[in-house]
């Protein structure tokens, strides 16, 4: 085996339980993308928290994007979390621009995904959350919007592209349906 | 602020005045990224006008599609109005290929939607359209194939991809959806 | 005319049948990416059969890409039948990723699409099928995908993207829509 495994979803769709529980007695490493990402900003003395990476400027920002691409390749058998797209007021920004999928070079991006009604249910029940909550219909197009993103990231990268259902109250099926990518 | 905006529609969605009445107000430049093409092919002496553009063998098409896409970055602060494709007999045609959407690096692709129902409308009172028009299935799909293109040009720029709605006697809740694009 | 078209579309819609009828009467070459590739691997003393090719090394795997491609672009006036992507347990594995899909340089790419319904019953006719059946719903998805990395692969290379609807009983209508990809 060896090699990077990208997981990704939307908040509320339970992304890292499945992959954790899919790898459970598996030798694999697993890390997010920004947390590496602010290690590598606090070493190089550019950031303290992740208040101030997100200040940077935005070549300072891609060169941290670009070095931490590169901290996760080496680490060779690793699960990385992180995002296809992330929802702002200027809209999706992509997670994986052509300057990290290449040098993260993944095997797979695995995408979990739910019933948008699943996942705004889920998202209510969370009180950490704060901001206005997204519509059923808003869920529904960032989950299409990061199809498609993971599909252009495909064809950059060659890496292929597993969907993997985590409905409610079948985690036992998501982690069946995860379970081969994490096998040879 | 700063940057280029991408800004883009089917026809009949209404995408420029979308833009324009967002705008009001914030000193940006509007330009087409097809008049800017023109204009510049007649510097050239290469055509003079767009009939004879179309004719240009294809590799002074894609020169054509680089000079513009330079001289539109250098503007800095603009807004450019064009397409994530063109319908033809022959298919969807990117109007963004990488050599252009490398060089435009735009910050934001806004594509404006409405609904297919609500574009089918539109073009039917525009009395200057000759062409067979669409169906409602046929734009549905259009739209979608622009998304799934927008979010290839974000992996390729790192631009964010923002969607607003601009529906039937709702012009200012689109304008509130593009407005965040124009803030920094 | 001439230039290379790539003709795509999952098992049991019928793509072959399709272009080769749209052919008809026209000089055109037809080639099978696959058929290509395992004659070079042949050529090269890599593999004697599929079976043998599958199980080269990534790497090699990816060399005897790039030579099909570059074999391929140089018939100049070709229709080569392939796969968007390919389905396997692992995720949707890209059949035209960018070292492909920038040598191959199509003119156009063809998807040819059914109703996921009528491609579920094609596919329960064909005796030669064996493994698990997909539902109609994964077909479904398997179609979604297609069309998102065909995007990709055209903001990459600046071909066109044409769908071709081949519905039950309605080969002309096809046939219809496919030809003006293989006119000027």
């Amino acid at each position: 085996m060896g090699g990077v495994i990208v997981v990704t979803g939307i908040p509320g769709v339970g992304k890292t339980t499945v992959m954790q529980k899919a790898a459970e007695g598996i030798n694999i490493k697993f890390v997010t993308f920004g947390s590496v990402m602010i290690d590598i900003a606090k070493e190089l003395g550019w950031a303290k928290d992740r208040d101030e990476m997100r200040k940077l400027p935005l070549d300072k920002q891609k060169e941290l994007q670009i070095k931490t691409a590169e901290r996760v390749a080496e680490m060779k058998n690793v699960i990385v979390d992180t995002h296809c797209t992330v929802k702002t007021p200027q809209g999706y920004m992509p997670g994986l621009p052509e300057w990290v999928i290449k040098r993260l070079n993944p095997r797979t991006i695995v995408i979990v995904e739910a019933d948008p009604e699943e996942i705004y249910r889920r998202r209510q029940k969370d009180k950490t959350r704060k901001r206005d909550p997204d519509t059923i219909e808003e869920i529904n197009e960032h989950q299409q919007m990061n199809r498609a993103i993971a599909m252009a990231y495909a064809a950059l990268s060659g890496a292929t592209v597993k969907i993997v259902f985590n409905h409610d109250n079948a985690i036992d099926e998501a982690v069946e349906q995860a379970k081969p990518v994490l096998q040879d």
